[in-house]
């Protein structure tokens, strides 16, 4: 056993880079993973690809695993997902996230992507962050629903504690009383886990506001609050997605954000 | 796809019974499920199985796989606990509970005991519903931390959907500001599900609380509110337990609990 | 400065007993307090008044100063409607509560009612519990809509060092993430409180709830866990009702909220 | 009555702009406003006030009545602080904002003051906020601790629909399950209140996190997102204040502070 928890400024006061083929999380690039909620299809994706990629976006996301609230709900493409995710990020040179939601997607993933995920509801799913502990894959692990800090740097303990260092923390919004919003996104946890933690932290505003009106300027605050990369979800048809259509930004309203939160990003010393 | 929901009183309006070997639950009968948070060793859970049995428990509960914030504290004794578990049933004449926390841990578990629980960490863990979902086995779905009612019926969905209608709800309570009890229980929802579901209801006050002194209150009125059973930690030496010792009755709290609320049961029409 | 609270055990070990003209609160006797969320009328409320008396309620209940969310609702009908109330307990020999919401109401109430309730709103409006205080007028302190048990207790300070000791704190529900309900009725709070706190306690589920259907379940939970007294709404014809017509019993739905709560009183030992 | 609320997009168009002597709420430039929590003296108030100008901010804060959670905490110099910010605002050429806690309050503070302030505490204090109403004072009308932003806006409808137009509302945390930070600062409410409301916003990243090392990270992350002005607590002596000394900056943070948002300002269109 640590004494001092591997994710703590204690047991490591430098910072945490993660570096990928094209970018660095962590550094003084502020970098920007887009595209849609779930992937749909081939030509759906490959849109995805090229919209955010001549925006400036580095890393392409999109679900082959949908964890939906009804069984009933589109479930993901899978596999077949996996094979499109890889074949876009090679076409527009860009990295690639896929969340992961059981070990066997776990192994699935590994082959195909360059991010894992693990998301909200398996913040605390410590079987399967044990399975990411002991691969090397890049992680993304997402805040709870209504996880404290305390509880997630606990989860990505979990992960570290297996060997794997390179993880990377998302916010993504907690659940309070207030609807005006789908979740309350909370950026005083920018600077608490930066007191308390050496890794590097995404801000997911699409997922937190749940409406696209609000992106922009919740994406412009997470830049301020000194988020290390940027989370946004872009549709090439937003009317049209299978899920989370009312939060994802069409070609123009991404291309939009990205012109407007560059000077936020020089004005805190960041790279867009 | 089903039109209405198989949770649902749309779908089947008599109240779902789940017949066990020494007792029903969700009839007349107030059934109590009762033991210690970790299943620690064969002399503590055998003292725990006579405890509760002797007080009229009709069900054993300890766990073997336990999911814990950090990944340092004391993970349980798996498979060696199973069998633990097992044989204090045999021996006391009761049905047993055991949480798992992985596919694997299901497996194994299904050889060992008469009741799996899913907890409220992995209530979104739809992968590990779905599996159980696959199997007949009578299962525990734990209201995950801040799940609302309308999340926690369309988990056990996802068991429900796989051919398991063997689904027993389990109000443990949520997440909110209050720190006065680690959690607070949200009584109101068993009145809300018994307006939407067929489905059996316990309540466990114990992890609700986190403290010793309110449970017998808080038991009493889970019971007029219509709890079909309660789920209560007990433990030889709450003094000495690995886990949750400050919410764990001794055998004297338990009895005098279990003689408390039988005037209750009485009032609502329900047979301790 | 008093080293120990005024609310506190450790102040006065020995339980408040609040003795009005009909009823004592906070001793044998489970006391109800029923009637509209609003006096509309003279006949509106002396049927009430009807109604309640005959099923049991030694209290009688009705809004004269609305707090309401919008300026442009009903705001209630003042000293008017405290002559009203004054007249319906008379006549039903019941004892009467109404709301104030600023010291020139309570200064108008204190002449026509038994009892004045502080609503949730104003648990920290510390200019009107301090204007309570240097009264002797028995009042009910509702708690905050989020008010921690440790900010209620010591609102009540408020006005007990005032030198008011008539204090009696009614549970009403917090706020939640969680829609069923309109807010989560926090029945722990009442054995957090007679931990700590000699003053009575009344729960309210009819506010808790905001749904008709649920209320009687939660109001024998509420006896069962100990509530000195119950606050529930009753109207004459509750489709017809100014306000909170939804969690307003008639007549009958009353009538058999009393008859199914008088065992769960007497098995917790208290007289209806 | 109105059809679209006072407060609504609906009835006013324009964004609303507030002019003080000596700067305009609403407008191009981002205002600062900053100063201790409490007034405890004059040598502390004109020190705070000599800090606060020196480093470009423009309104001076102070509280004279204090609403406090105990009724045997420090309770604020009440008329004798009103005069001491009268003559601090002249010596330092600064507007002035004091809260008011009840109606007595209201009337002495517009004898003194330039803007008077509703706490969190009392933003649903109805009578408080008609008698505001009636007068021409400016008001910052900040969010109750759990109030919903659709209340907060319908609060400030009792101040707008009696005929005072000049209220500006202030986001300053609400209160969730999180406990790293003393309140959870709501920054999606900046854009929600732009597209429902005409009226300006002040965020208050003090009161929100509680913790003076937060601070700067989220009155950077508030200029980015779009608030028209900010509150901040400095104190000449965080160490020695009587009230929030944990959350106050000292001269050397609050210029720094000042210093690191102006490129966030000038990045956002704004001038500070």
């Amino acid at each position: 056993m640590s004494k001092n928890p591997l994710f703590s400024l204690a047991y490591k006061s430098e910072r945490t880079q993660i570096t990928l083929p094209n970018c660095t999380i962590g550094g003084d690039e502020l970098v920007v993973i887009a595209g849609p909620c779930a992937i749909e299809s081939e030509e759906q994706l490959m849109k995805s690809g090229e919209i955010t990629s001549q925006a400036g976006a580095k890393i392409l996301r999109g679900g082959a695993y949908k964890p939906r609230t009804s069984p009933y709900a589109f479930q993901g493409l899978e596999v077949e997902g996996l094979k499109i995710m890889k074949a876009a990020g090679e076409k527009f040179g860009m990295s690639t996230v896929c969340e992961v939601t059981s070990e066997k997607a776990l192994y699935d993933a590994i082959e195909y992507v360059d991010i894992i995920q693990i998301g909200a509801r398996n913040m605390q799913n410590f079987e399967l962050l044990k399975a990411v502990g002991k691969t090397d894959k890049v992680v993304i692990l997402k805040r709870g629903l209504s996880a404290t800090i305390d509880e997630w740097l606990n989860a990505s303990e979990y992960i570290l504690s297996g060997g794997n260092m390179n993880v990377i923390l998302c916010e993504r919004g907690i659940r309070t009383y207030e609807t005006a919003t789908r979740n309350t996104l909370d950026l005083s946890a920018i600077p608490v886990i930066r007191s308390k933690s050496h890794l590097p932290i995404v801000v997911d505003p699409s997922h937190a506001t749940g409406k696209r009106d609000y992106i922009e300027d919740l994406a412009k605050a997470s830049v301020a609050v000194g988020a290390d990369a940027l989370m946004i979800e872009v549709h090439p048809n937003p009317d049209e997605a299978l899920s989370d259509g009312p939060q994802s930004l069409d070609k123009e309203d991404f291309q939009k954000l990205m012109d407007n939160i560059r000077p936020i990003a020089e004005a805190v010393g960041r790279k867009l």
